[in-house]
């Protein structure tokens, strides 16, 4: 028994456990031993907790990284840098189809291509598509679980350049079953929002806040309990992202109550930021704008964090999907002559290397627990997408893990953006107080971040981040139950 | 005080109250005086209503007569005939707009002179629209509301000819809200169906049961759930269409309790009639197709009885939409080289003549009170869609009715087909035992059926049913109750 | 057709209809007539309503007077002259058994004798029950339904001196449900209550305000979700009164979508009035305590106007149940030693002339519509308590009528107690603005009250009010269907 | 590193996470390490687990062993035996005070003695309490808390001897709040039952199936909802026993979604018998009498599978109340006079032994998962009652474990009695097949039970249990949220 790496005197966190007295050992990338007294040679490294938890390595589920529609946002390069600074060692980010792509195979290894040599942390890809081709449904998503381990798709029921009709999504369904892939859907009535954006563009209304009212909490709820019923009628599993009304929330656990494979995500915007925020002077609302968008009450927040303390959230995610604020030039996308739109506003918010932190402070207010963070940041995100050595600590497990310090030990502090290291030139969260924060971040039992001391850590020449080919959802999946006579075609 | 016709001893029955010992004083086609002791003279006539129940004449709020798509099916003149012999002495039919129509305006002009000086009873007509230019919308319709009082539109979630995107849908309801219209929505999830039958027919699944596989309940529950969210968001009433299922009623329910503007209507086949039938032999099963589907279980039956009891459904309809099975050279629609295809099968039944006395079988089996019967039959489909002189029997109001006989006075007897009055060569209800039927009808004083004498009277050369042309709702409408700040357009 | 009384130029409406242009004529204390043109003779009186609303006179089916508890409230004669300027044609008073009491048989005839030739409106009796012995229950019950019409009980879940054990309620629902009685009850969780009280009076928390804290939404709920499971499991008839919950409101809705025979009853103070008036000075706040007491948030109050719209209430009482304020001696009940002690407060709050001005402000506002004023504040409650000539303009019912200004034709007026007719020396209503009152009350064909000239009008020498002999309810009753194999005894 | 035992070749299966490929390690009765290539050394004793799933040793939270109310059932030598043998190494039984106990000191001390030196298993105790004098509330239950570790009260509200009444309950809360002590609560609304069957005794109904109708599941729903309510108000953490319905998981599981801290339990005659059992011929039905009753439909059943799958229910335990069926003399308890009495009938069933086989069922079955069974079997039991060395396979745990046979092993046996290790001459599960079985039971490192070879392994001159002094519960606990501005005592 030998190994690289010890971390003891840590509380060790699992989804369902939380022991002390015990230490953890490392070798060759992979957790090996779990217990106490374990030896130490001279060529292990050895991290002392200090009696702060250990808890896997954060696993991001829901990233956009250099997709074509964030042309100012970050790169691989500081989109996981960003992450293994705020204890996330694996993040899944999207190879996006245009609907004038054919083929989706181009599309998989151009996005995997720009993540290769450039990723600090480990990442896989799930596949967006907008154009699901027979060739593409029957042909190349067999080919791409089998040879790239992409076993997720994720489908919108929104945006012009996105949205699938019922049918599509029926369609491919059909195949997601068959393979034993999860289908992520963001749920929001189009035609809904289309007809609100028409009537406040008509009315001036244009300003950013405008965002939050052309895209309503019913809109949300509509389209999850349309997806839901899809989803029943197929018996495919699917995970509803970023979740963000109480409405929407009700209708998963309704679902799950009934054995349905209904899965939901909600992401840190809704858990404490309100649609107030995009009032803010001098086009600064724009730094806010997310689709679904900010919701309106303390009580909507509080409904999130409820849903993840009841089990209606499987995942938490950053979703994000950041652009600078400020680009070349003095400008600023969203302004058209000067004037808002907020149509034009890119969507999606900076929050890689905010998640964990944010999440982690429910626990300290008592909101969730230690075991609820781990299994919505870690340990449900590798079994639904498949990461099989991922999510848990536990022998055979890969050596990923976000340690924290023991509460009051660290110096509080007032986040500002330069303490950030992703690309971008804000945070929504700047001005909150923490308290504690991921001291080190180890992937696969290697240091990529340790707060105190050296920081950022990078292999030289290079980032230490790899390729996960996935497998298949070890979550409930297809149940064979049907809600009449009728099959699906296999 | 003088009266054309004087009728008593009956217990009449309004959508609240059951009064005795009092009669009814009809002049000039008006009930102008309830009381006791009304003087009768040489010219007045006198019904002996010998202690059975005088309810206010039948109004059936969803028909089908004379359109194209039911080539095969009773005319104004037999489809009529067969409605006043069944108690009914209003009918809203439907001037049906094609995809190809650029104006409304002749459609209205077509259906409504198909009905003129043919119609037995008194009728009206709703707009089907299938194709919402801005023309039609924004000019046609306030035309057709002020000129032609056609206050109602019927809209389709599903059918290719027919369905409208949630778009469409939320571009009418602006100018249904604005004019004060009724909106009424066949909601079934059309890509969840397209996708079976495709299914179903690549496996040769085409008989006509397969129909009913074809329409899953939860098609109808998602359609209607969504509906409702559309409605929500526009503040416009809406009316479900022939509700058939236990989910899709909850919804209404849900809706209702928290006042929102959304009604519900049911039809006497899903009180009666299950999907077993659509197994007949010799493709007697076409003759049950229709669409929600007859659904599986007694218990979806009940579920229905209940929705009346408790107040969700607002009308009871026949959806009388039928066709022959037996047409010119031994053919039958829906079958293609002898081979059943459900697809091609006529969607509806016939039911004008038989649905009073189905809801009757309720009222003396204890499952709804004859002011149920009332309520949903005559007075709310009144209400709702405007006709403010007919649904009750009070001063001022039509002399409409439906008098009954007193309980133990008809002879029970078993329905067949040549007893009923339509141009239709079956009923879906022949078999069944009946103990009570309408003994007269009375539309605007005249007597139009007489059972036990005369049978069916016509006017000499002709009908007497004159077009009537309607007001707004008196039923809950739009409330100024909104989702967000967002204003529908006015 | 000869006439006392002509009411004519009136809007008529019923709980279902409302019409127009049409006559109601009377003879002989009953409706006779409902017509356009009645012949006035000499002897005829004429009223012309200008426009404004014709209601059934107003039906008060919970009030209590000249209780034992209530020894410095409203006698007969002041409450049935408050009762009629108010608009109210009959009331429904409680005979109260004392635990002491082996008979109940007296008890009725004490009350009776109080409201003899004292009631200035017609009045019935409900028997409240508080120690159901087998001889009381069994051969007591079925005489007073016999021979005096009293056809339903009122049972307490809580109060010490009134509140009956789970095992009391069944026994009493195995007669209630043979005799087609109306069981109505007080639903609180005692025990809850109790704990409260006692606690608060530990810790010196007696002011008037903490009668709100120490009976909490959730007792409500709870009693009511119990008191639905015992009639469910005897299919006996209840009626929840005074309810002020939406949460026990959503109890009684569920409960009747599912057809059980559940009703429900709120007042006037729960559309009104938040419990903040607990907090008034100088011991003000007592002038409020009534239980369950006032709630916490406008949103409650939206609740229940929600409930009467939806129809989930079923009737609307004043629950008048007042004491003075100031009595004999500058003292005042619920004040220990010039401590106030909430418990000690009289339970109970003046009302019986302001229940109809305040419900038809909801008219005024859109709340509700003329239709479910008239539902539930006079028509349901003769239907449930078995009043079968009362509560609609129907001829052949009693000739009972509020009528109303038109609107904009009384001049709005802020309500001072001076302006009730009760004896008590205040009203928690004092200070709103009124645009509109009954402007003629009529009893049995007889002005009882005109405001514009002779205002309060007694019959010379006592009073016209007669006691109402009274049958079963005829809304919906037992259903003979049971929880399991297992029946009541009969 | 050195191992008393090492299992091999397992699937280590805990409440969240299932690793393979890895070792478990034990030293004197602890796990010390779970690795890979773990050393042996001449003196470690290694299982070879050939595939099979290593379990926590199963936790039975519910059993009743020597209670005064089961005369002819187990004692602690055969119980604790027949626990070992069916693979649990924990139980919790009840030391039960009687009525007339004015001290539950004695009690606890006499139970204790019982099973001290005759436990096979561990053990540990909670209180049963129906006299709660203030006495042992404000003082003995903090001793136990302290010296016994006794962290768990269980309250009936039903059974005559044992019932409490809702005040009760209520200020037994206020203790077990501070104390931070875990309430179980049997719930069935008493005076429904008592009604019921006075009612059927009357009318000779006293056969055994009559237990079933006896106790209908509003019964349980009431009480459930009324327990749910008191724990609400008081913030006090509960658990209801031995749920049998679906109306009563309901009620907990909206509880759950809204935080409450509401826990469930079921047992295995409500996953797999029906009330028909009851009706078996010679007084069989008997043998199948317990409380709540088994219930009437396979729906029945299947709504507990669903309770346990969708987390609703926290624990999975026997309930183990057993009494022989044929006692000395040829008598049986429940016959007077050799006729039936149902109420004489001993409430209870055996099940130590069949309930871990009948659970692993369910995950052979797909119907739930080895987490699943893991969780309410094992790690839930020990968290909510405070036994914090047990219920995980993680390193610092007690080394008490169920490994069962890799599938398709075993051969599969229909069960009799005679395999059975208890004392109890039936078992209501014979005739069953099982293909798996607890094939090692391992104690704190002590095999205790060997299928294929020794079979039951005790310690020579006694039995290994040890008493297990507890501490609180881990799971979510008292909020210090409140319905209002009441706070309960402190």
């Amino acid at each position: 028994m030998e190994f690289d790496l010890i971390i003891r005197n840590g509380v060790i966190a699992n989804a369902s456990d939380v022991i002390t007295g015990q230490e953890v050992g490392v070798k060759n990338g992979k957790i090996t031993c779990i217990g106490f007294g374990l030896p130490a040679s001279d060529s292990t490294s050895v991290i002392d907790a200090e009696g702060g938890f250990i808890t896997p390595g954060g696993l991001d589920s829901h990233v956009h990284l250099q997709q074509w529609n964030t042309p100012t946002g970050d790169t691989w390069e500081t989109g996981s840098r960003s992450a293994v600074c705020g204890g996330t060692t694996t993040v899944i980010a999207f190879a996006s189809q245009n609907k004038q792509h054919q083929s989706v195979l181009p599309v998989v290894n151009d996005y995997a291509a720009l993540a290769k040599d450039n990723s600090s942390c480990d990442y896989a890809l799930h596949l967006i598509m907008t154009n699901p081709t027979p060739t593409i449904v029957n042909e190349e998503l067999p080919f791409l679980v089998k040879e790239h381990g992409i076993t997720s798709v994720k489908l919108y029921m929104t945006y012009d350049a996105m949205k699938l009709r019922d049918r599509e999504i029926l369609d491919i369904m059909v195949a997601t079953r068959r393979l034993g892939m999860t289908t992520m859907i963001h749920a929001e009535n189009h035609d809904m929002i289309e007809l609100i954006i028409e009537t406040l563009e008509a009315r001036g209304q244009t300003d950013p806040y405008y965002h939050s009212v052309a895209r309503p909490q019913l809109a949300e709820a509509e389209a999850t309990y349309r997806a839901i019923a899809l989803s029943e009628m197929m018996d495919t599993p699917i995970l509803l992202v970023h979740v963000s009304s109480e409405a929407a929330a009700k209708h998963i656990r309704d679902a799950q109550t009934r054995l349905l494979p209904i899965y939901g995500e909600t992401c840190p915007q809704y858990l404490y930021l309100l649609s107030e925020r995009l009032k803010g002077e001098n086009f600064e609302g724009a730094k806010c704008v997310c689709s679904p968008p900010l919701r309106e009450k303390p009580e909507d927040l509080d409904h999130m964090w409820t849903a993840i303390a009841n089990g209606t959230f499987t995942t938490f995610s950053s979703d994000h999907a950041a652009s600078k604020f400020n680009i070349e030039g003095g400008k600023r996308l969203g302004l058209v002559n000067g004037r808002p739109f907020f149509k034009k506003i890119p969507n999606g918010l900076p929050g890689l290397e905010t998640r964990l932190p944010l999440l982690y402070k429910g626990v300290q207010e008592g909101r969730i627990t230690i075991n609820d963070y781990v299994r919505v940041a870690c340990s449900n995100p590798a079994k639904l997408y498949g990461l099989h050595t991922k999510g848990a600590i536990m022998p055979g497990y890969d050596a990923d893990f976000t340690i924290w310090y023991p509460e009051g030990k660290m110096k509080p502090f007032e986040l500002t953006n330069d303490m950030l290291h992703h690309d971008i030139d804000y945070s929504p969260f700047e001005g909150m107080t923490f308290t504690n924060w991921p001291r080190w971040t180890i992937l696969r039992g290697k240091v990529v971040w340790e707060r105190d001391e050296g920081g950022f850590v990078a292999k030289r020449g290079g980032a230490w981040g790899e390729y996960v080919k996935r497998g298949s959802s070890t979550l409930r999946g297809s149940r064979n139950v049907f809600v009449n006579e009728w099959r699906p075609p296999i």
